[in-house]
């Protein structure tokens, strides 16, 4: 009896998909619960991997695409592409008539979503509040949190900083990560089952994955505008000097994308990388099975904090992204400085693997927010605690 | 030696344009300060009372005027102007430039002048924050706090929550509201120099103020959209059936302003409502000597709340717009019923005024917040303090 | 064999839906064409007289709604007006994806339609091009046309004219002016069935139509901006000074809406207008009846040149709105002058009807546009004739 | 005596830019004019050639950037594209107030410029109106001369075509291209005073200058979307095969850019393309130096019609982009296919250049179009002379 209950996710980059896509199966499959699932921003765009075609190829039917992406790379343009977001998303949610709107973590664009659904009272669910790294990312997460009804948070610690911040016991649940549950999956069959160049291509020199090798993935920090390219640098310099064969990943888009891109194109018209592969993207459980037998993982990436504790990779992260993050004994914090960086991996390549962590979840998560989805009181009235 | 501070208000309603008059004044008037006015939403429009013809009569300098508001008065027209908004804003700080900006408290579309800021990397100060209202203006107000830098808050028990949600002490004042300084300014002069339908005109009865009357200001409560009607009509059976002379205000824009307008209008059609004359608007100052020498307040206005816990008026305030907002003794609650309302004016009459009592400012707010502005460290980057 | 034709129309205002209703109506009810009505702008707004209730009213299922009007206007207001709508409805037609988009005559915002449906390569076809006006509606209209790839025109000179530009013989049909089908079909039943305040209120003075009475209808000019408050004042004086009963109808939205409307409202403040009942809106066929039994229309409207011509009521043109249209010998053109006014409609009173003429069609245009939609090869590439 | 006539031009592409810049230096030096320059669109973005770049190296002083480019490179994000940039070029006229607005050519976003000009009543001038090419582009020209008030064409037969649109005789100005100004001015130092490698790096092959070699320069065709691989595969095939050194330029921004970069990535990854350099711009002059000691250009560029006529450089003139426009006896148009192309750039090879023709201008067009605009009557009425 009655109908299902329609839960809208929107997806607006590449890393929100790998997130949560065990989530959003989950979601698919749950016979009281509808998916409509609306990618935008630059979760569309060839540049940023494309990632529109590894959900389509992952089996999931898209609800609408929302193109909102202001070309110009900086922080006006940032602002102009979450102000068309909201507008389109005003739209979307309008015809779409969802139940509940998901939206996923922080980035900047993410806070189109909240306001769409808040101001036309449709219930917001908020996933992976709580966690600190403080830059702009940061801002936008808690604000997102402050729209937000209910609350789908990754660790303890998370949701012990939602319940501070006024939200009700009744509405925060610790789900875990979903990333983790692909993490998981892959702990069944780890062994990698395929040769990177061979099935992605990329450019650089050619770097075989039957040797011991390194993945780099190193986002601009975007409050830091500008200072993209030299952060990029110096990673590049510690690389190219240790001349561990390496798999690079391209930063997804952001303000400063493009000093992050000019950097890396610099160094190489300079330098010969015979050691660097550089590639766009990756379906998620290779970019899994890649990382877990990799000797080290080096940038920024959340990956490093989430999947890497539980999957016990070493990670060298670098500078402030992830700061104020749980993190396992995997991780070594360094500065935007080649030799440290360079002495971090040297450590990591001496040690070897870390034992698994459950900081970010256990690996059931996506069926864990399917469940709490199709019974959480659905609600747009909230008041804060205190 | 150093050139001026450039502080960029934005000002997108009637009322908050009324609240914040002194700090406007005040930053004007200050030597190290350069204040940018920018006039948006329904402050520009004339059919909420065209609060730019006030803001420009009483002196200041207009930067910019931003025509944002989207017209269809719904919810999905709220969230499509706070895009436009948005995207106008930050065109708008691109081009001015401004040390800081500061948004005020609460309404729907403040939120763009937040993000439009806070992602242009420009420290954001946010007026009023902490206060407890439990509708789609909560939401709003706590996401503000967010991502805003630093905090001029209006009480303690608002300085208390802001820290609560994880601000820093040293970024957290308690000015107090400015439009204490507006009311403590009446003070001095309090006698009613004006007749109200002379200067003013209106329309309805012939209500003159040399008699016992009342003052009503009604709004819509935007996540109640469509009851707006209904609950104004027992306002009106209330006051009509009094038959006490009644100065009655207009709302202010937001989506169900037709409800509550069309209420109205079928009201008197359906009436001879000879003792009420309806009113678009009137100079604060104009209005607070009104509210002083009324013999209550009626509706759900802030400034029954704020402004006539400093004068001493009694006020009956209906529903929940105020909910959770710290009020003094002269405030009696009650719902949309028009007996309840009756029965609380009646005996209002019965008391007559109240005690001043200073719980949101002693009238000295407007300087106070200027000086702060001169020299607290102007920052954008936070990182919550749990 | 096949599926149906999918034709989507857009319409933004009013006057263009009693315009084109009986086209809709045989698109709609015509075997192998889907109707997708796409109501925006103006067309959606209570102020200017919720053309949407009387579409739903009539029948017509609505596929999509398109809140596009900026508040403000003024000129600036109107472009950015624009620019929303061509945002909003390139949207609705990738979603709609329809054979081919119908844009009507030369309101500022039809540009958004032609330009959203040429850019994404679907066949666009322009109703009521060919004319002459000389303001902006002409250079919107001739621009239409170059957009468009289809014509439907509404009398022989604006055929020729549209082939003048370039456009090519075998795409340019006059169908006649679908608003004659609506005139055609009141003659069959002539009478007077209803008392316009007691079926429509509106304000002003009790005005009853078992008299002798005029009709005014004056909308303001939008490129002579400012002036429009003191053009209607010669109107409202010529009329207010000749004392026959009068039903007056508020001005559709344009920039200087705001003008026509504050002259008639201050207007009405400074004299008893004893003879004048103003109404924002009346149902089509109401509308046509009660202009065939008046003794005389005074205005700008292009009923006057089109609907009243076949109907043979007298008119008053005022100003250079309709300069340049075919016209009947219905038509006396004067200017801006209460004296010149009064003259023209006491001439008018003393002539009494006119006979029909046929310049804007024969009252079979809907069912002729129907059948051309069905069969006109539908492309969208072009090249000028020349 | 009296103040500057402002002029403000929007350019929004690099071509648009390399056309007119005589015509910006002759406005920004006349006595009695104000160059207010507007870039936008694609000529602010580093993709596409950063055209923004070169206009500020040559001095000129820019009043307002404005981003509109919306990604997705669709015909749907086309279309928002240019309601984006209607938004903001409103805001911009609104603030800079300029005498006119001068529009150029035919690219989709260009009436974007015309309606914000128009709807505003500032006179709109139109350059390089009047000719023919047949697909979306031609709608955006004709359309762009209907909403203008004065125009600057390139021809003679240009002008016949405007005045025969129904423009007035006296605003229809032929003063050639301004494009041909710079190809004069290189006429007098002919001889290639750089090595494309050095000065513009690009990527490919080494290509040297000190010998025979061909120039490339392929757009793709707007509503021939996703034709736009394969179609520059055809002249891969064609270039490759003959083996000849070839510089090879970039297309710049439109629906299908990414057909054509995808093909010309494709191809080189599955060929060995060592006779082909590819670069993303030029400097104009460079460019016009390298093409006239060329001996082929082959594509579908504007530059092949225009200043090669003028310059005398043979041209190979593939598809349907340049069709309709007045050519000299240097070009040689061949369809969508290797081996035409192959032959006709064998038989340019075999011919040699060609004599002068002057059907784009004399050389003199820049300070034409300055002395025009300081005398011209401006004016924003218009009415179609039938």
């Amino acid at each position: 009896m009655g109908s299902k209950r329609k839960i809208c996710v929107v997806v607006t980059a590449r890393p929100s998909y790998s997130r949560v896509k065990t989530a959003l199966r989950a979601i698919d499959n749950h016979p009281s619960l509808e998916l409509q699932l609306v990618v935008a921003g630059s979760a569309l765009l060839g540049r940023y991997g494309n990632a529109v075609d590894y959900i389509e190829n992952d089996g999931f039917k898209i609800s609408e695409k929302v193109y909102n992406v202001l070309e110009g790379e900086n922080p006006t343009s940032m602002a102009k592409t979450t102000g068309i977001g909201l507008m389109e998303l005003a739209n979307v949610f309008y015809n779409l008539q969802p139940d509940a709107v998901v939206t996923i973590a922080d980035r900047f664009e993410t806070i189109a979503t909240s306001i769409a659904a808040s101001y036309q009272n449709i219930p917001l669910i908020h996933i992976q509040g709580g966690e600190v790294t403080g830059n702009i990312d940061e801002k936008v997460r808690h604000a997102n949190t402050k729209l937000a009804d209910i609350h789908l948070v990754a660790s303890d610690s998370a949701r012990e900083r939602v319940l501070r911040m006024g939200e009700h016991d009744e509405y925060v649940f610790n789900t875990g990560c979903p990333s983790i549950d692909l993490a998981a999956d892959i702990l069944n069959s780890p062994q990698l089952d395929f040769e990177p160049i061979e099935k992605y291509g990329g450019v650089g020199a050619n770097v075989l994955a039957n040797q011991d090798y390194l993945v780099v993935m190193q986002h601009p920090v975007t409050t830091e505008y500008g200072a993209a390219r030299r952060d990029v640098e110096e990673t590049l310099k510690a690389v190219h000097e240790l001349g561990v064969p390496t798999f690079w990943f391209w930063p997804n888009v952001d303000a400063g994308a493009d000093g992050t891109s000019t950097g890396i194109r610099s160094f190489r018209e300079k330098h010969n990388l015979d050691n660097i592969r550089f590639f766009k993207n990756m379906a998620p459980q290779d970019f899994l099975r890649l990382l877990l037998n990799s000797k080290c993982l080096i940038g920024n990436s959340s990956v490093g904090i989430r999947e890497c504790s539980f999957l016990g990779v070493p990670v060298v992260n670098i500078g402030t992204r992830q700061h104020g993050r749980d993190r396992g004994r995997n991780v070594k914090d360094v500065g935007y400085d080649s030799q440290l960086i360079k002495d971090a991996i040297t450590s990591h390549l001496n040690n070897g693997q870390y034992e698994q962590e459950y900081i970010y979840g256990d690996g059931k998560s996506g069926e864990r927010i399917a469940a709490l989805l199709s019974n959480v009181e659905l609600r747009f009235h909230k008041t804060i605690t205190y």
